[in-house]
C-alpha cells in the first residue's frame, strides 16, 4: 500500500463506542502506519482515549460533536434529524475528499441511508449491496448482499455479481474470481424466475468473475466459490445463522471437554491446536460489512465488536480505498453495460415468458 | 407408542437404496417392535439383505415393482411417468390405509409432488410444508418450511406456524411450543410486508404456540423458540449453511488436532469428551424431512444417509403416525379458522395499505 490514507472514523457507532474505536484505530496503525484518521464524536470521550494512544492521537485529527444516532433510530429518521452526528459527519467527510473511506459501528440502516444519499451510487448500480468475508476450507469468500436489499431482482443481483467479482480481485487478488448464485438445489430448474433469469444473464456476458452455477448453503463453507450472490434477506439469515451454529460448536465443545479429568487434560494438552482452531473461525477477524456500489468506500464494523474486530474493519475499508476499489467498479460496469446482449436477452426472456 | 404402526418405505429411494433402508428397518425394529413393514422395490435387490436381517423380514411384506423415481426427474414428470414407482406404491399404501405412514429417501420434489396429489391437503391448508428437528443450545428446534415453497404469503407463514406448534406440542411433548418468524432483525419494523403482516395475525389468534416475534438467523442454534417459521427458499439455505459449518468446523477441528503429537496425545485423552459432542451434532440423528400438511403422514430422508440416518427417520414417521399429528393438526385449524378476526384482520390491514 503506498501513500497516506485517511480514515473517517464514527467515534460514537457500536456499543462500545470510543472504547472500541480509539483502540481499534491504535491497532490498525501499528500494522499499516500510513493510516491517518479523522474522528468524529464527543471529544471529552474521546481525549482521554487518546492520551493512551499517543500514536493514535499524533495520526488524528479529531473533529467534535455532540450528536450520534441511537441503534434503534430508523433510517429515515436519521437522515432528517442526524445533519451534525458523528456518522453523518463521518461520511461528509468522504464526499468532500477530506477522508479517503469511512468506518462506523452505528446503526446499519441509518448508515446505509446517509450513506447513499451522501455518497451517491456509482454510475450503473441501483442499489448498494453489504458484502463480507467469509472463512471457508477454502480461502475466504465474500458473500453479498447481507442485507441492505431484502428483495432483489435479477439486474440487481447480476450487479452484485459484478461488485463481489471486481472485490475479490482487486482487494483478494483472485485473478478469475469465481461466482455462484445462492439457491436452494444446483439443478438449472431450481428457484424462483428472478435467479434463474440472473442465471442466464450471468453466463452470457462478459464480467471480470466467472460464472459457475447455483450453489447451495453447504456450499459456503466449503468454499466452492469466490463469490455467493443473494438477496439480502436470505445472505443476511444464512450469514446469522453460521455464526450461531459456529458459537454452538464452540460452546458445546468447551462444556464436552469439561466434563471429565481425562478431557480436561486432554485440552490441555491439545490447548495450542483448539487456540488456532478458535483464531481462524474468530468472526472478529471477518469483521466489516464492505456497502458495496457507493461511489465511495463505507465499512460497517459489527456494533459489539472490540478494538480487533474494528481494526479489521479499518484494514478493510482502507484496502478498499487504496485499491481504488469504486474506480474499478465504475469501468466494469460500464464494461458490461455496454453489452448489449444482456438487456436484449432480458427482454427477450420477458417476452417469451409473457406470450 | 401402543399398537401396531405399519410403515411403507420406498426401498429404492436415496443414494444407497435398499442397503441403506433394509439395516435401517432393522434398526428401527430393534427400538420399537410394534412396527411392521411394506417394503416397495425391486424384490430381487430387497431378498438377500431380508436374509441378513431376519427380524424385518417376519415384519415385513415385499412389493415388487422394476421401477423407480431417479434423482433428476422432475416432478410433473414423476407424476405422469412414476405410477408403479416404488415411491408412489408407498404413498399409495397410506392412501389406502394400508399403511400408517411412508418413509423415501428419493428425489424430494417428486416425493412430494405425489404426497400432495395422492394424500392431499389437509383442510384449510393451503400448501404443505417440509419441517425438520434442529440441535440447539436448548431443546430441539422445529424449523420448517425447508424448500418446499420458495414463496411464502402471510397465511401461508401463519399455516406453518400452527403446523409447528402442533407438531411440537403432539410429538415433542412441548405444552406450549414458543414460535418465532425468522427474520432479518428482532424489531417490528423489519423485513418485508409478508412476513409483518404474519407476525400480526400471530400474535392475535389462538394456536397452539406461543407467538413471541421475531428471530434471527443466530437465534436457531441458540434455542431461542421452538418452532422456528419461514419460507422454504430461506429455511432451505439456513439449514444447509448450518450443515455446512458444522462440517467445516469438524473437519479443521480433526485438522487442528493432527498437527503436533502434543495436540494429538491431547485429543486422544479427550476422545471420549469429543465423541460425545460428534454424536450430539451429527446430522444422522436429525435426519428426516417430515411432509407437514398433508392428509397422511410423509418422511423424506436426506439422500446421502446411511441405515443410522434411515432409522431416524423412521422413527419420526412411526411418531406423527402415532401422535395422531393429522387429526390434532386438522382439529386446530378448524379451530383457527374460526376465529374470523384473522381473516377480518388481514383484510382490513390490506384495506390500510391500500389507501
Amino acid at each position: 500500500m503506498s501513500g497516506v490514507l485517511t480514515i473517517a472514523l464514527d467515534a460514537m457507532g457500536g456499543d462500545k463506542g470510543p472504547d472500541a474505536v480509539i483502540p481499534g484505530a491504535a491497532l490498525a496503525l501499528s500494522e499499516n502506519p500510513s493510516l491517518r484518521f479523522m474522528i468524529f464524536g464527543d471529544e471529552q470521550k474521546i481525549r482521554p482515549l487518546l492520551d493512551k494512544f499517543p500514536a493514535v492521537e499524533q495520526a488524528s485529527t479529531i473533529i467534535h460533536t455532540d450528536h450520534f444516532i441511537t441503534a434503534d433510530e430508523k433510517p429515515a429518521a436519521a437522515l432528517r434529524n442526524g445533519r451534525n452526528s458523528s456518522m453523518r459527519l463521518a461520511i461528509n467527510a468522504v464526499a468532500e475528499k477530506q477522508a479517503d473511506c469511512v468506518v462506523s459501528g452505528g446503526n446499519t440502516g441509518a448508515l446505509m441511508a446517509m450513506a447513499k444519499m451522501v455518497l451517491k451510487c456509482l454510475p450503473g448500480i441501483e442499489r448498494p449491496a453489504i458484502a463480507s468475508l467469509l472463512p471457508t476450507m477454502g480461502r475466504e469468500t465474500v458473500m453479498l448482499d447481507l442485507g441492505a436489499n431484502l428483495e432483489c431482482d435479477s439486474e440487481m443481483l447480476v450487479q452484485f455479481a459484478i461488485l463481489g467479482s471486481v472485490y475479490s480481485r482487486a482487494v483478494r487478488g483472485h485473478e478469475q474470481p469465481t461466482v455462484g448464485l445462492l439457491n436452494i438445489g444446483s439443478e438449472d430448474m431450481k428457484g424462483h424466475d428472478e435467479i434463474k433469469m440472473a442465471a442466464t444473464i450471468l453466463s452470457q456476458i462478459k464480467f471480470p468473475g466467472k460464472y459457475v452455477g447455483f450453489v447451495e448453503g453447504n456450499d459456503i463453507p466449503m468454499g466452492k466459490v469466490d463469490v455467493v450472490v443473494t438477496d439480502g434477506f436470505t445472505g443476511n439469515v444464512a450469514l446469522k445463522t453460521a455464526e450461531g451454529v459456529s458459537k454452538l460448536i464452540g460452546d458445546m465443545l468447551k462444556k464436552s471437554l469439561k466434563k471429565s479429568p481425562l478431557a480436561m487434560l486432554g485440552a490441555f494438552l491439545a490447548k495450542g491446536a483448539l487456540m488456532s482452531l478458535k483464531n481462524e473461525m474468530d468472526p472478529r477477524y471477518y469483521n466489516g460489512g464492505m456497502f458495496l456500489g457507493l461511489n465511495g468506500v463505507c465499512v460497517k464494523s459489527h456494533g459489539g465488536m472490540d478494538e480487533v474486530g474494528f481494526a479489521n474493519a479499518i484494514k478493510y475499508a482502507a484496502q478498499l480505498a487504496a485499491r481504488n476499489f469504486n474506480v474499478r467498479v465504475a469501468a466494469e460496469i460500464a464494461e458490461v453495460m455496454t453489452q448489449e446482449e444482456q438487456l436484449n436477452l432480458k427482454s427477450a426472456m420477458l417476452q417469451e415468458k409473457a406470450s
